[in-house]
């Protein structure tokens, strides 16, 4: 494959070479992982940075709409916006999220979106390595905003914070006793917090809300890298498109103050640096299932172990001589 | 060292041939390593098994009072009882649970009781092994009872629940809304509550909260490997030493199902697979540490991907590469 031309026509901006970057470097063989590798490094030259924003929420919450209305809002502003979804849960479901555009039925038509589904993978690790890598090739690929959607749950939110540059949380109305049910893990994660559904009989509710989480949010401690008044609670309508100015004025606020004292870029240099080790233990990890013979010891001497014929720390001495 | 004459004192009883056993498995240095696997491989030879008892429990529920009142009451019953504990945030503090034997005073001094602290250890790796292997030893050195002391947190919870053969978890009595903050995942893996400081003013309190969790027992679903009733909530005095051998009648029923069913022996196989497994990641994971030229090379690799000059996959396949 020749990654060098296939570079040429991402950083060109050509949607259909971005899309086939993305497969490429989705595909756990061995030899596209060497021509993925190579393409990483070819785009990285380009030297091109978007606004990364990661946005959790549970199901429900309105991610799809509020991803379709907010998408919406930013390309007529002249914004090219790219989305991809983030599902380390669709490996063990064979689902995914998004997988479905047409619940973002004008967002995928617009010539300046490009909306790009959670492949199926079997390993957090596949899922955060193939993530990072199409957002790099979605920055390289000239889009101003790469947005990266994933479920509620801890680690896949974890995961998604560590390759974006902010964090949105879409939260639904709700009562007292379920603001407790929003873990505090992500609450730490997130920027900004956006009470969506704050529309028609909802929007009291909302409003309550978003001051009950404005209130945990001032409870928690502050993290020192950010501005006065951050993380923030703020309220949206995804379907009446209510709030999304406001919104995007203090996401904007938010990057620029962190572009502006450096944190961006440290926080960037510190990002690529953990994936960089990250894969080198993945890479580590993988020649253990790789290797047939030695695969094939490590169950045979799995059922050594097993079977009380020798210890585990025996066996493991041997697995590790072997690998030199 | 002579590690086989360490084992047959381990295997003899001696006390102090354990305590120093168990000081080397919990070393970190190369050659100590090699020592304790070539020692665990001969005091496996032994065959010997003890009944292993995870113990959880969140701090000021009373656990070291639990195990002094329950160890006490073993011993009386002619059975050899050694006690462990693990606490992973011992790294981060510095400090240790148990370290203070003095809070299980007629306990540590009983001749048929061994009482061992958490050690200081930089990772909960090295907590896991050490603590898998320490108790392999007090089995092999003639005790009939293990008791593995955890915090209440998640991880290590999980952690000990692979290394023992059924694990307890004592509760503080509790009103309704206290009951939900313990989590799920604990639940699931423990196989009896108890309900402890069921006395005094408290009694009735635990009495409901005994009651709740038995509810709540009900609601989860039925391990396939339990028998009929189990998992269940007792209520038991730790400070008056009641209930305990109801607890005790009820956990020897549940060995003795599981012995008799198979479940015991199989369980034991499959953790015994898992700590291979794990001890083979670890310890590939070791080298990347280890290696010193290799370790300047991931360091210096590391900068150039912060400092955005190599990418990350590109400079994981360099050391991956040099890994061979």
């Amino acid at each position: 494959m020749d990654t060098g031309d296939l570079a040429e026509r991402v950083m060109a901006g050509e949607r259909r070479a971005l899309a086939r970057a993305i497969t490429l470097v989705e595909s756990a063989r061995a030899d596209h992982r060497e021509a993925a590798t190579a393409l990483m490094g070819e785009v990285g030259k380009a030297g091109r940075q978007a606004l990364r924003i990661g946005l959790s929420g549970t199901p429900g919450v309105g991610k799809s709409t509020f991803i379709e209305t907010f998408g919406l809002f930013l390309v007529e502003r002249g914004l090219k916006v790219a989305v991809l979804a983030v599902d380390p849960s669709s490996a063990r479901s064979g689902g995914s999220i998004l997988g479905d555009k047409t619940r973002m039925e004008q967002l995928s038509r617009h010539p300046m979106a490009f909306i790009r589904p959670s492949p199926s993978q079997t390993q957090l690790g596949g899922v955060a390595r193939r993530s990072r890598e199409a957002v790099a090739l979605c920055e390289a690929a000239g889009f101003d905003l790469v947005l990266v959607e994933t479920v509620g749950v801890g680690q896949s939110e974890t995961m998604v914070a560590g390759m974006v540059d902010l964090f949105l949380l879409l939260l639904a109305p709700a009562g007292g006793d379920e603001l407790q049910g929003v873990k505090r893990g992500i609450m730490e994660i997130a920027d900004i917090l956006l009470i969506n559904k704050a529309d028609g009989p909802l929007k009291d509710v909302a409003r309550r809300t978003c001051a009950d989480y404005a209130g945990a949010l001032r409870l928690l401690r502050k993290r020192s890298q950010d501005p006065e008044g951050f993380p923030k609670a703020l309220m949206v309508s995804a379907v009446e498109a209510e709030g999304l100015k406001k919104a995007w004025a203090e996401i904007e606020a938010l990057a620029e103050w962190r572009r502006k004292t450096g944190t961006w870029e440290r926080t960037r240099a510190e990002q690529a640096r953990h994936w960089f080790e990250e894969e080198v233990r993945h890479g580590l990890l993988r020649r253990l299932t790789e290797d047939k013979p030695l695969a094939a010891r490590m169950r045979a001497l799995g059922e050594a172990v097993a079977g009380g014929e020798v210890s585990p720390a025996e066996a493991a001495a041997e697995i590790l001589a072997r690998l030199g």
